[in-house]
């Protein structure tokens, strides 16, 4: 049997609901629904999306039987509105609109008005009374079907109606008399004419089939083929259509147009808005021609329908379960509702509005907490740009940490201080961060640099104390030693003021205000709900005790990952560190070892005190060992100065033994160097060190009854026997400390997952660890083959290619032709990424690493503890695929552990509701 | 029912065999073996390794039983032998000696004349007739029975001997009268006593059951221990132990201790070579304490214990099937059978040796394939150091492109192109190599770097030349500005002579004699045999035209992997690839590319002629292109002396210009940045050159007739995006060009497999790409994250920690203590790795992921042809696994191109003999 292709609604019936989305698309199904709820919707009929399917299948022609279908449809239509179409009387006019079930944004191709024609114009004229009305629409069709249907474009139809009211000396349309409409429309058919090559069609059924044909091609085009291939939409789903019969809220003062929310998008508050325009079509609200009043007037000029729209509102809000945005028409006091859908808000708003739904009784908790985005949560923890605000962007990098901060320029450490300390707002600019810049970096407000990833050692570290940071800002090129950078046509100077937005990597010239979302109490109700659900416990990474007590404030449960090499970086720390490194003897390493002991034990203590007995994982050190050095290129510059200027001998030589030694230490690739365990291995001096400072600061702890739970992490594991050798030497001194200060305290030893082989071998890492954490940075990083620091540059252009010319890289001109290459290549590169794998986990290649590890894993060892201490565990997505591999906690900065708390929360409750799906 | 602990021989009969191997280790069983074949062997038994695994459960007491199995071979031997032990007329004496499964080389612990004491010794000096003998073999037994068994050291017993010469003045011990020999054994004896707190035992049973467990205990001591875990030796299997009749080389001059071969051990020559001493015991002969005379002597002194020599030579090969050494003694003109195992040979002797055994009808052809070692093979086609010559090492590094050379040293390539024009063998030596010094790599004799791994570029380009190179050496210190390094102590300058040692890394002062070894018909026809019975296939990495011929003369089946990049190291063309990558424009850099173009065209052109037909793989560019750059730090010098000395603006400012683009590009870890295919997409105009030249030189080819097959391989795949992309411009542009010439080429398009990502989505991967070709030096980066440049440090480290301290890392003294940290840790460490994962494919993790790629591929893709590019393809333990996992072939260096045929030969044969043994 043939399936039902064209579905009837209104008259306070309809032949579909919202059930049936697939089979025409959200617009069309949502419209049919209100009309089966005996909503005052204009009558229509949608045609299904296999339609199209058919359409294409059919080399462009639709078969016989679905044409008369739909003529059947149009006659169903003809009877319920009591009009015809093309009738030169009385004509009945629709609007074709094509209904998706992936609609791509911001595409307007909706034909208005067909129907009329020459003829039908004037019989319009006469039932409405008004010529100018009339011809108004008639106009309105003409372009719309121009443009929409036949591919004129839009400009020339506006610059006929520009010079006409020029001419006139009309500041807008209603400037405009009969006679000026009757002109236009005589102009804009010459014009079809001379575009088109034919004349505008007269034949009403002609011009439906042709705007129904238009609109299943609409479909294929290439920005719509890109937009589906970015989103990963199936090619091969199609569009339905609307044909509905035309309302007019441009019929006079009692006609009106507007868009209506339940309720406030901004702060969610339960209150109508939204805004209308007397004697107005909706497209024209949609384009935003002309300013409209706000809904709040329509009480007193349009009470009826204000009551009506009232009603619907909590009437949709309990079917559709969410708040709602409607398109309406008023025409001559007649309320008709053109669409409806989810409405946008903030993410406060967002929050407030699920939680006052919970109470209402629209929502239970459960679709309360799956109706926000985690995504949004980390707005709600930060200043933004006030969206009010003009910017002047001259420049943008990666959104490395959120925020936004605005104050002067400095280009090096000592200047931020200097400036900070005389009170002001400072913004770091380098070419890339030193280890010299970390210790200013709390006082700072914000940081710029031109290279470096948004997985970079500074947008890392700035992310964990919430500080806004933009790196990889390659369109500036920052010249520090004469203090100053340049972006495009612009110089600017230490002293002068830019604005950071770190949630768009946006760099602003200038002050720029800035607002703080207002944390309403909604956002800690939903949180609640969410710890009650979610499997996934979340931690956070965490350096130094003060953001041990952020990361509890934002309900972190326990410390995932403290990098005990950040615990060095302040001044006085980083010269031991130094001697630590450039130590070509024993003796003085040992020495360095024996200062840095008791800083570390204190360190440690102080972590135990704010974690409360959560338990605290402390990576041993785990640096490229040049991040604590002098740069080569650096002394090199010194050393040839100070020969030229006949400097004392022994100061350069001196300088020389520094060189030397940094020479000695340079590596080509410090990513894949002498990093991870390699160092404790070759030096195992101190893991030594690192563990006597753990036990030593935990048998202390323990004394003030504090509850410890050390976790010691081996990292950068990549064979069993390093493992092994590591943990010898952990357990050996550990036993020992503990015998000595007559305490026991339980521990744990395991290995941090960040390279491939740790993956493939996970089986044998098992036998000697007792917990894995994975590294998704570093296991990013070796699994593509990508610098963090580096991968700027190409990872751009793998995320940006579909404005590209495949065959020269070349930008397109907008016709998708290349100018600088052979013209007869004009196919359009294909995105190679759709996001930044150092932001959102690579599913498909790291997250099948890790799901591999942690199945090989516990094979061998079942109650294998796993967990995740990269930048990924605290990005929405990637938690969710941590919560589905069956990971037992995130790690992530203390400013993202409200994030992975409600995201871990929504994949628990998605899970339960695929369960029981299943279970039917 | 008890196994039999105790195997009796002697006398014509054998209740052992040699295929008893497992239950006496092989020097026992090929003892028992010889016995039971009627050849003259000292009567003996053997005790079963067993005995040795029961001694251990048992608390290190022999179970009854065995004690009394024991009892009754000794029984059995005292009735051979028709002497006692410990009988004071007439003494049976007996040696005492280990026989483990596994054997450690260099260990010396055998208990000679055994059943001596203060009294049999008088029996013994009755019997012989010779109270010198006697006391002789008793200092022999007290000496090696102190040292062996009781833990004495060595020293001091030597120390009295010698005093004792000194005092009598004796040159040697033939100087020394009875009572001197009586006297050193009295003090023997006290040394004995004092050291050991008792008395030496007297009681011959006792002696042998301590001396029986102190060959037990021998398996336990430590360096045993790390020998067993460095070769995989199971810990379990434990050694048996032989107890047989002395024999006495040393009673006169009528006998005779010595080693025979065979056959020829440097040529391989059918000659009986060797030598042996007259009145000597064996072990003197071992240690060499004094010089021997030639075996051919033997012909004349000991005619007939030659002769029977010389016949047992042809029976025991034909029944060993291999080459084989002997040590014997005669005593009294008749002649005993003392060991027999496979004997030492070189390469070229290894070769000729299978070869001729195949004509005598010894041996298959098959045997003698998997007779030879692949891994030697490379040792015949380079110079080498004269073995005979004095050496003196200076500094070590790592043996990164086999072969020996000798030259005076130079500091940079422009310096090295004038020396060698003046007709000077050169050896280059530098920091690290740059893009210059590239060009003059076929001119200079040998390479030596401070920095870099043995898959450093330097090393790869070498081995391709087969140019000797040491890379890595870190123990000089190279000061190119002044010219001149320095090792250790001593200061080298330009001009100076040194030689290299390709195959062990050392750096040698001075000119030594280096020598070819001769290259037999042999080889050749080992080479042939092997390539009918392998199913691997064997390419080479060849880069030029020379590199080509090279590796056809070698038996290449075509190119496996041809970087283009290299084709722009040549001075000419560096200046255009730097133009470029320095490009600013499009237009500049189309205008390289144009350049660019006809000398990339000539260059396939020449490689297709060369290789006739046969499949030339061409990877697509894949440079980190800083190698292309001048580096960062000598610019910054430069402008900074520039700015010094006041010099012209103009020059600064283009100084200037060069240095920002040089860190635009500038990467902080070059090997994870702009590279492989990355570089294709972000400028395809780059693929769309290359493709148009290997197309043009294969239609221009195919007008002259030659046979082309080009195969053109994306690099660095991380995404199967990234190969449909660039295999969408391949296919545009060979099209068109084949089109443009009327000429129709087969061609495939496939990717290179180099980073994990790619591993775990090899069957995406393999949907777009017709073959893989895997990168093994890359993958063994990506998977461990070692970088191969820099790993050299912490892989030392690595491969060597057995003899370092597990808790400091430091060095242990002798008696394994540690001088530098707290006592009580004295366990050694363990290595972390067995080989260098550079050299040797990590078979655990990187191999893997090829098997699991492979899968994957052909999952998708039965026909998938799979091949090898990186450094493992020449190495024979890489090359059996990559035979065993499926590939269709290796492409290795052209030198390389012989020991991978060979080694896939044998890891054939091996199979087949596995597939053959699993039917039965």
């Amino acid at each position: 049997m043939k399936s039902k292709l064209v579905y009837s609604f209104g008259g306070g019936k309809s032949e579909a609901d919202i059930g049936m989305k697939n089979l025409f698309g959200g617009k069309g199904a949502s419209l049919a629904d209100m009309a089966g709820q005996g909503l005052p919707v204009p009558p229509g009929f949608l045609i299904a999306v296999r339609a199209h399917q058919l359409f294409c299948e059919n080399r462009e022609k639709l078969p016989t039987d679905v044409n008369r279908e739909i003529e059947r449809g149009l006659a169903r239509l003809e009877k319920l509105t009591g009009r015809k179409l093309g009738d030169p009387k009385n004509p009945l006019l629709v609007s074709v609109r094509p209904s998706a079930c992936f609609a791509m944004p911001g595409t307007i191709n909706t034909v208005l008005n067909l129907g009329l024609n020459d003829k039908s114009v004037e019989g319009l004229a006469t039932v409405s009374g008004s010529a100018r009305f009339a011809y108004s629409c008639y106009c309105r069709f003409i372009s719309l079907f121009a443009n929409v249907v036949l591919g004129v474009p839009i400009e020339p139809f506006l610059q006929i109606l520009e010079e006409k009211k020029r001419d006139v000396g009309a500041s807008d349309e209603s400037g405009l008399g009969d006679g000026d409409l009757v002109d236009i429309c005589r102009k804009y058919k010459a014009l079809v004419k001379e575009r088109h090559g034919k004349e505008l069609p007269q034949v009403p059924a002609v011009q439906l089939a042709m705007a129904r044909d238009a609109m299943f091609r609409s479909w294929d085009i290439e920005s719509a083929r890109s937009y589906r291939k970015l989103r990963k939409i199936p090619e091969e789903t199609g569009t339905g259509v609307i044909v509905q019969a035309m309302v007019f809220g441009n019929a006079g003062k009692d006609s009106a147009a507007g868009v209506w929310f339940t309720r406030n998008p901004s702060t969610g508050a339960k209150e109508f808005c939204g805004e209308y325009r007397v004697d107005s079509q909706g497209t024209d609200m949609v384009a935003g021609l002309r300013t409209p009043s706000p809904i709040r007037n329509m009480k007193k000029e349009f009470p009826k329908a204000y009551d009506q729209l009232a009603r619907i509102s909590g009437r949709l809000e309990k079917r559709y379960k969410t708040v709602l945005s409607f398109e309406f028409t008023i025409e001559k006091n007649a309320l008709y509702m053109l669409r409806v859908r989810q409405g946008e808000r903030s993410a406060a708003a967002a929050f407030r509005m699920v939680v006052d739904m919970v109470k209402e009784k629209i929502l239970t908790r459960e679709e309360a907490l799956l109706g926000v985005s985690a995504r949004q949560v980390e707005q709600l923890l930060h200043p933004v740009v006030d969206p009010e605000a003009k910017v002047d962007v001259i420049a943008a990098g990666l959104p490395a940490s959120p925020g936004a901060a605005t104050g002067v320029i400095v280009f090096s450490a000592d200047k931020a201080m200097e400036r900070a300390m005389s009170g002001k707002d400072v913004i770091l600019v380098r070419r890339e961060i030193s280890p010299e810049d970390i210790r200013v970096m709390e006082i700072v407000s914000g940081i710029l640099t031109e290279k470096g990833g948004m997985t970079s050692h500074t947008a890392v570290i700035a992310r964990q104390m919430g500080k806004t940071c933009v790196t990889g800002c390659e369109a500036i090129d920052v010249d520090e030693a004469t203090g100053r950078f340049i972006a495009g046509t612009r110089v600017l100077h230490e002293g002068d003021e830019i604005t950071l937005n770190g949630a768009s990597g946006e760099v602003i010239f200038g002050k720029v205000p800035l607002t703080v979302p207002k944390m309403t109490g909604a956002f800690g109700v939903i949180l609640s709900w969410g710890d009650s659900v979610r499997r996934l416990k979340v931690r956070a990474n965490v350096d130094t005790p003060r953001d041990a007590r952020v990361a509890r404030d934002f309900g972190a449960e326990g410390i995932g990952l403290c990098r005990t090499q950040h615990m060095f970086f302040s001044e006085d720390r980083l010269s031991i560190m130094r001697e630590l490194i450039l130590a070509a003897t024993k003796e003085e390493r040992d020495a360095a070892l024996a200062r840095l002991l008791p800083m570390q034990r204190d360190d440690f203590k102080k972590l135990y005190r704010e974690m409360k007995g959560h338990p605290v994982k402390i990576r041993l050190l785990d640096p490229p060992l040049n991040e604590f050095l002098p740069k080569r290129a650096d002394l090199l510059v010194e050393i040839a100065k100070l020969e030229f200027s006949r400097a004392d001998r022994t100061l350069i030589d001196e300088k020389r033994m520094v060189l030397a030694r940094v020479e000695e230490l340079q590596e080509i690739n410090p990513m894949l160097g002498m990093r991870g365990c390699r160092l404790g291995i070759c030096f195992p001096e101190i893991t030594v060190m690192q563990v006597k400072a753990i036990f030593e600061a935990a048998c202390e702890a323990a004394r003030e009854r504090i509850a410890v739970r050390p976790e010691i992490m081996v990292p950068l594991v990549s064979l069993v026997s390093e493992m092994r050798a590591q943990k010898d030497i952990i357990r050996q001194v550990a036993d020992e400390t503990m015998k000595r200060y007559k305490r026991k305290i339980a521990y744990s030893v395991g290995a941090m997952i960040e390279v491939p082989r740790a993956i493939i071998t996970a089986g044998d890492i098992a036998r000697e660890a007792e917990f894995f954490s994975f590294g998704t940075n570093d296991l990013t990083q070796t699994t593509f083959g990508f610098s963090r620091d580096d991968a700027g540059k190409f990872i751009q252009n793998y995320l940006s290619r579909s404005e590209l010319c495949q065959r020269c890289g070349g930008k397109l001109e907008k016709n998708l032709s290349c100018a600088s290459c052979e013209a007869k290549y004009l196919r359009k590169a294909e995105n190679i990424l759709e996001s930044d794998v150092f932001h959102t986990l690579d599913v498909e290649g790291v997250g099948e690493f890790i799901r591999l590890a942690a199945e090989k894993g516990r094979s061998v060892r079942p109650n294998l503890k796993l967990g995740v201490c990269g930048e990924h565990g605290g990005e929405p997505r990637s938690v969710e695929f941590f919560d589905r591999v069956g990971l037992d906690y995130v790690s992530c900065s203390p400013y993202s552990v409200p994030v992975a708390r409600l995201a871990a929360a929504q994949s628990a409750l998605r899970r339960r509701m695929e369960g029981k799906k299943r279970k039917k």
